[in-house]
């Protein structure tokens, strides 16, 4: 985190709680990664017992959020930092609550994975298979940016969650040729139609993480941007 | 906003910059119950130009939630709040990002406003209206709560959600035998159910903002803790 200029700090103690809280959301989101790995593990091969670890799992999520969150206000309060600092703060403090929602996201994924009815349409889970492996290195590559505070890798990935949309798209499609054709698997393919949603928002989440990132770095706030705009800041 | 203990501050100045972004934020809250109002209205009487407005308006929702939130940290930066001044900009700052939510929601209803395929189905139209009737009204009662900074009326507004929720289970269903029934019109009948969705997430909203509410007149975050924990605070 060379950006940070900890070095400019007079207190050693301050340096040491900004180090603590950007662990402690990097750890969140490496849990958050681990979380959807699983869900759509659990999705893929119909594993209710992992699908149930997850949703078990969602908890601890919520509950680095709350921590995290605290720290973040006392600091501000006790510190009163400013200039990049504060971006710092309340960018990580932006990204837990994304985050948080991405383990929701996966709980999602798992409830699917716990319709049996699911046993006889083995199709549709391969269809959405692609989908979250995309997702996950999406969320793979936005942790590290976010280790990295890589404002540049940020833009770029930013970008990519067009593609995750038109994949998406791509599949909302399949499932309704699917459900027109076999009308009594609606229920099921219902299920599907969720996990791939809550599939697409974890694209949506990691964008949002980019932004921050952004934010971060180049102290612009580029939410409602366009990639274009993006890149002259 | 009692609770504010705004006289204790020897800064005038901080007083009209903390009532300043309160009467944003809450001008915010007012563009966005318009927006949802108007998008349900399009959507009940599938008025296509009525849907364009709230599509379109929701570029100065975006513009709001950028501009209250960079008061919040300049303010956060300048004055170096503490204690329940620090926890309204706090409480705020998240506010804005719900509210945010609130109106993508209602562009995505105003989307299915659009669908001309609706036409020749009015009864599904009817089922999400008493649905879509229950969430206007649990945000203006957010927004209430929000302007009078009312602890005791979020609590139970929180509670609320439940029911939102169970009648959106319900529609999902019927949605469901719609399908079934008449396999032909999954499409327009998927559209109905992706608004349906957009305004059971609205209640989820209003849900957080209750809980910003309660964060900042008692001091707790409550996020992920029951009603009954929540009573006890």
């Amino acid at each position: 985190m060379e950006n940070m200029n900890l070095n400019k700090h007079i207190s050693g103690q301050f340096n040491a709680e900004l180090d603590d809280i950007r662990n402690r959301v990097l750890a969140m989101g490496g849990l958050v990664e681990r979380q959807l790995e699983q869900a759509l593990d659990a999705l893929g091969n119909l594993d209710a017992e992992l699908a149930q670890k997850v949703i078990d799992g969602d908890h601890s999520v919520n509950g680095m959020e709350v921590s995290i969150d605290e720290e973040c206000t006392r600091i501000i309060a006790k510190r009163q930092p400013a200039a990049s600092d504060l971006r710092l703060i309340i960018a990580i403090s932006k990204t837990i609550a994304d985050l948080e929602r991405i383990g929701d996201a996966c709980v999602k994924i798992a409830n699917a994975a716990l319709d049996k009815r699911l046993k006889n349409q083995q199709p549709l889970l391969v269809s959405i298979e692609h989908m979250g492996r995309h997702a996950t290195r999406t969320l793979h590559s936005t942790l590290d940016a976010l280790a990295r505070m890589d404002a540049d890798v940020a833009i770029e990935l930013h970008k990519e969650d067009a593609k995750l949309d038109s994949e998406y798209e791509g599949i909302i499609r399949q499932l309704m040729t699917y459900m027109m054709e076999d009308p009594r698997s609606i229920p099921e393919v219902l299920d599907v139609l969720w996990a791939a949603r809550a599939v697409e928002r974890v694209g949506d989440r990691c964008q949002n993480i980019c932004e921050y990132i952004i934010y971060y770095v180049k102290g612009k706030d580029v939410r409602h941007t366009t990639y274009e705009e993006m890149k002259q800041i």
